[in-house]
């Protein structure tokens, strides 16, 4: 981009995020130079959202902006980690005053309030795609893996499921939502709100955590993976978003729970925690007006069980986002 | 790309570069945990390379990932860091087995050769690119950044320039190597050697550095305007790479010379040094086998002069890679 990268650099992106005192020097040299508190790790994620394939061509630029770092915010909410930096890696087809505008906006606006600053990244000419790094830090040995699950263990979520699926699928002509519901449906989808606070509070509370990024089912799994056991899950206590429980007249029950299972892109917390430890994460979250469910349990035996309320065990999708087809 | 990219991952990426200590987490959660030294302060730099933009589409798999590596090498070296860890947005049109043997093998061979840890990235859908992370440690304050030139100081540059931009400029057809020579450029222009053993030999000695990725006069010229001063360049100290010194009878030495100030992709070091200091960094270069050469001097005037031996100036093209006809 030659000249010009320059100059959008420092119009859009030089004073981007919050201003850190961590930050011994930021965009503009060949790279940041970043100061990690000595009792402190370092937790880092890099996601790639592709224009067309992680968001329609349509989307507005302020909500790409926005994205791009709330699915990179929700995984340092999943580790457990405060966030510092990030770092953005930007390719346009063409330099469009209007489109950075509202991407830079949109991007600076989720960063300030998160506290990260925007430290250093690349702006090249290509198809749209924007990666983002995202830096946050935790005491050491306090970062929150996948691999802590033990049975007996609870497990749980924030917020509430499957409204950004319904998006997707209103978006693709798969299903029609009423204009009230479409509404709030995609505001989900393109503006879901990092778990970062709840996160935080839940230090030292929880053993395994990962964010639904993919739907509930594929994630689960991948806790249970990596920790060697398996789980039940109770359906009647998912919480499905009001979007979801608007369309169960419509759709049936499991139909709808289906979709919150294997819906990705809610960006909410699925944890596991011993049961002991529920009272006080309740009041925590409730402090936050962060609603949290018990959807199940782990178990010995792997292998992921899907329970309705009268005994009946739903065959569970393998998991991960599928089309969806009224 | 759903379950085959777990696959790839584990396949591919799981344990390329070298195996660290400061890991605490690697591939294979929602971030990595790493563990900067309490004496040291963290650099990264994020560099992405686009098909058709940044390498031709016809460029092998393993060294479009070497390259895409090499690049954020040379700009660690830039800073003085010593290379850590490596994160890896890599966006494919469709996954491809013996493509993705050969990228990893690029670049996790440079990963292991620089003593590189791969602890994480993003693998997506769509047209070709690659983003790169790299994080580099330096002493407290050690950093050296582009702002510290001082008139008076000596301007150096390690290796020889040009061969990348010949190469570039042979394979658009703007001019004809023999095969011998293209062989040669082209080697240089997909597998350059960052400068990260050099830069670390010159840890205290240095004032100011960039490295050469858009072309010497572009890159110089950062240097001079984030430090508030001039320069000027003695176009016969220039060291030309041995492709562009065949050249010479057939294109004249002022062309070549300002295909060595213009072209990009040497990936060599410029920096700025007091010139007491000359000899000390000749020695420590020389140790490495590195040659370096004294392109210039600091001056308070701003701009950049290029005089030729017999005193005149040549009138400096802006900076930055340009199109070159023969």
């Amino acid at each position: 981009m030659a000249l010009a990268e320059f100059e959008i650099i420092h119009r859009y992106f030089s004073a981007q995020g919050a201003a850190r005192a961590d930050v011994a020097c930021g965009v503009g040299d060949d790279g940041a130079v970043l100061r990690v508190p000595p009792d402190r790790e370092l937790v880092v994620s890099l996601d790639t959202l592709v224009e067309a394939v992680h968001f329609p061509a349509a989307t507005p630029a302020g909500a790409v902006g926005y994205k791009a770092l709330a699915v990179g915010l929700s995984d340092l909410a999943a580790m457990g980690a405060e966030p510092a930096w990030l770092t953005l890696g930007l390719t346009l087809p063409r330099p469009d005053a209007s489109w950075l505008e509202a991407f830079s906006a949109g991007l600076g606006g989720l960063a300030a309030r998160h506290g990260l600053a925007l430290v250093g990244g690349d702006l090249t000419r290509g198809p749209l795609a924007v990666t983002v790094q995202v830096h946050g830090l935790v005491p050491p040995g306090g970062a929150v893996l996948r691999r802590g699950a033990r049975p007996g263990d609870g497990i749980y979520v924030t917020g509430e499921l499957g409204a950004a699926a319904a998006a997707v699928a209103h978006l693709r002509g798969e299903l029609s939502l009423p204009p009230d519901l479409a509404v709030v449906a995609r505001r989900r989808l393109e503006r879901p709100q990092p778990r970062v606070a709840e996160a935080l509070a839940l230090r030292g509370l929880v053993r395994a955590a990962i964010d639904v990024s993919d739907g509930l089912l594929a994630d689960l799994g991948h806790i249970l993976e990596a920790s060697g056991v398996g789980a039940r899950l109770e359906l009647q206590a998912l919480p499905l978003h009001e979007v979801l429980q608007a369309l169960v007249p419509r759709l049936g029950l499991e139909t709808c729970q289906r979709l919150a299972l294997a819906g990705g892109d809610d960006y909410e917390l699925c944890f596991v925690a011993p049961v002991q430890a529920e009272a006080e994460i309740s009041a925590r979250l409730a402090a936050l007006r962060c609603p949290v469910a018990r959807v199940g349990v782990i178990e010995v035996h792997p292998g992921l069980r899907c329970r309705q309320a009268d005994g009946r065990l739903l065959s569970c999708p393998d998991g991960g986002y599928e089309h969806f087809h009224e």
